[in-house]
């Protein structure tokens, strides 16, 4: 009998294993009788008491019957197997059975995410790249230390920890202008899982929803893999255009960025704001206010949230501590309108029955003892000086070839190139690649084609230095190209 | 003009919140002037710079005009807030539009969960309560910070660490004869988050799928809210009853405790393993094999996992940290058939991005080091004790009032009540808690109705002693309730 070992683990354990597969393949038919231990223990070279153990393990998981004395014999059981598996070696590849849902949300999948496959350039200008902070590293090392010394072992409670849920309505009255209760605050898995929740309650398969335009992919793909209908309105140097917003009262949810449009970095304008609101109150719609990075603002005042404004609870308020704090920290909270809570902590509740206790107990820490905002005021100077090189460099280097879209907030900037024809920065963005400098197309994150290409450019993680070479390569890069 | 201030954060802010409610309010028209600050300053007693912040604040949010020389005024957007919440106060009160995924999540979640209402009695017998264990405790402590000083920042893999994902694969190896490799794995928040990617990838609403009966309660209500067509197939001493599954191939999928069936504690005998695999493969239906607590045997060598015995690639294998760490903890994993592996990831990726990093690999280090597995020996030591002592107490106290089911393995068992109605085990479980004793009926858990009343009593939480003075108490209700 031919029974390869695969050498993991312990040799009897190893022994059954394969004995297991020849029987299951078929190959000790049912009811035959296994060698002798003596004689297979010699023969595969082991002792005679690992060949013992072995086949007393299968006895235990029933594959094999009977006493040493009489010799073992393979389990009846076993012609059922071989005749499976002689009907799936025959059964024709038919397609996987996949829900319509599951299909599609394999098919968001597939499409590439922009920017993943840059990793490990010198001089990566990727959005979304968080700013490397070891002080940060460390406070959150010594939050998380402490949570775990005294919190409740028992499952979380699936609204989130009471206790960081009131620090984050501190935080929200302190900085967005939004007075919310605990009771109105859900803590979620990140940005992400809010959109998945807000799909899950607000949509059924073929219901109308709308996003900006341009607008984040994250929150179109978990939106169409959830079968809704897309529809986009367009937005300018004030942010969405309300008056733009469809008239008709299908729209069930929308998602906006009043603090920083994602990506062109406009800040809705306050009337605009209000007519926003009168519009999702007039037709019973649902607003999604993803506050990604209202945080980081290099001027006025950060300004209060749309949620502040929100008279007629339409408004379900998104905040991420991926984008502060850094990404593998999944925890992020909604504050939601009164008739929404329940709804919500249910799905919630079913989707994972509420997220870790011990993280978010370091988080109600670090929020409560002023770190987090000494780290926010601390990382807003340090992304101020790293936004004022990048812009430097660019109008130094590329001048009139590059276009800055206004924008006063965030981690990265729109560079629109108006002298550049849309293969062109294409073949900007791979020469730049070839030689270290990773930028990105706005073009993925756009429903229409745009009507000349633009680049994201993160500077979150680069210090000014750095990104002063990375613009003169760019430059350098991009002249060449318009030259030629 | 009356402005009450909400003393919450510094005072401008307080002023500037209070003034605002005004604005929204209506009660300051659009386009009308606002007090002096002086003569603001002096009716609420702050002083006068706290007025000018409070009016620069409103300034920079839009929501006041004006310079300090002529005064400040309402802008004038404000009208259209009014008109809103005019319509608001009079329009008719209709019904949240939810999405009917939205309702069920929620009507699911607005029955009572057995057992919550219970917390805090002195002998908590509560199925799913964890055993309090201050060396794990420790040692997870030690991990997390170990974890925590060198892990990647970046978005994590959303299928979960590579690292932990292949100890996984040894542990798998090693205790439950699965042969995984990485790659096959999902890193998942806690089994409950493996069904609702189960019920996303591979259910649409009204298709149908299969529980045993009795099964876990959670997993019929996130299978319920997704609006699955749910069967159910009975279960007896050898566990499911694989001659009674449904002859039809409209099954989609079926979730299965081979095990230690939940909550009976039967243990699938291998011939029916043998038919469920052969049943599922003819109807291409999927298993999901909940392993949720196949570690703690009290007797033989733990059985292998169905999935060691599934040549078709047909279950997808669930294993939990949560039983067997703690429940805070919310990490489990799935082992999938290849056939599904990108549509499981792709339903992670858009859930929530992917599990927090840092505990991965806190969870993958205690593992590596072995520390994990020495938990489970130490720990099954001490549950087999203290089943011991259950055991022992009912036998010496209720005697043929209780009849156990025949398990070996778990952290509960099911007591069956031969000689008790219905009603009245309802009032024995009422009189147990008056007299501070936690038990619960196993008919939450039941789809059809059972001949006779039956207790989950849970052990893993309780010492010796503190069993036998619950038993004791247990047993004198019991006595009072069937003599009156």
């Amino acid at each position: 009998m031919f029974l390869q070992l695969d050498d993991t683990g312990p040799r009897y354990l190893q022994l059954a294993r394969a004995l297991k597969q020849a029987i299951l393949d078929g190959r000790c038919a049912p009811g035959s009788r296994l060698p002798a231990t003596r004689s297979l223990a010699r023969e595969l070279d082991v002792s005679r008491n690992t060949a013992l153990a072995a086949y007393a393990q299968l006895a235990d998981e029933g594959l094999i019957d009977g006493r040493s004395g009489s010799g073992c014999y393979v389990a009846a059981f076993a012609a059922t197997s071989k005749r499976s598996a002689d009907a799936k070696a025959h059964a024709p590849a038919r397609a996987i059975a996949l829900s319509r849902r599951g299909r599609r949300m394999q098919a968001v999948y597939d499409r590439a995410i922009p920017g993943r496959q840059h990793r490990g350039l010198r001089y990566n200008l990727q959005y979304g790249l968080p700013m490397t902070n070891p002080q940060l590293a460390s406070a959150w090392r010594r939050a998380l230390n402490q949570a775990a010394a005294h919190v409740q072992t028992d499952y979380p409670d699936p609204q989130g920890l009471p206790e960081l849920r009131a620090q984050i309505c501190e935080y929200l009255a302190r900085r967005r202008g939004i007075n919310a209760m605990p009771d109105d605050v859900l803590i979620v898995n990140g940005t992400q899982q809010a959109f998945a929740l807000a799909a899950d309650v607000l949509l059924d398969a073929g219901d109308r929803m709308l996003l900006e335009d341009p607008h984040y992919q994250g929150a179109r793909q978990v939106f169409a893999a959830r079968g809704a209908a897309i529809r986009t309105c367009r937005v300018d140097a004030e942010g969405l255009i309300a008056s733009a917003l469809p008239r008709d009262a299908r729209t069930r949810l929308a998602v906006v960025t009043p603090s920083h449009q994602f990506p062109t970095g406009a800040v809705l304008s306050l009337p605009r704001r209000m007519q926003l609101l009168d519009w999702a109150q007039r037709r019973r719609c649902w607003l999604i206010e993803d506050d990604y990075d209202g945080e980081f603002r290099y001027g006025a005042r950060p300004l209060a949230a749309l949620k502040s404004l929100d008279r007629a609870g339409r408004v379900l308020y998104v905040g991420s501590f991926s984008k502060v704090i850094f990404p593998a920290l999944r925890l992020g909270y909604m504050v939601l309108p009164p008739a929404l809570r329940d709804a919500f902590v249910a799905a919630k509740w079913l989707t994972d029955r509420g997220s870790t206790a011990i993280e978010q107990s370091a988080l109600a820490l670090l929020i409560g003892s002023g770190a987090f905002e000494r780290h926010l005021r601390r990382a807003a100077n340090t992304l101020r000086a790293r936004r004022a090189a990048l812009l430097n460099a660019l109008r130094r280097n590329a001048g009139a070839a590059v276009e800055v879209a206004d924008s006063s907030a965030g981690m990265h900037i729109l560079a629109w190139l108006p002298r550049t024809s849309h293969a062109q920065a294409q073949m900007l963005v791979a020469r730049a690649r070839a030689r270290g400098v990773g930028v990105y197309l706005v073009a993925p994150y756009c429903h229409k084609p745009l009507p000349r290409p633009g680049l994201l450019l993160g500077y979150a993680d680069l210090p000014p230095a750095d990104l002063q070479t990375a613009v003169r390569i760019l430059a350098e890069c991009l002249s060449q190209i318009t030259a030629a």
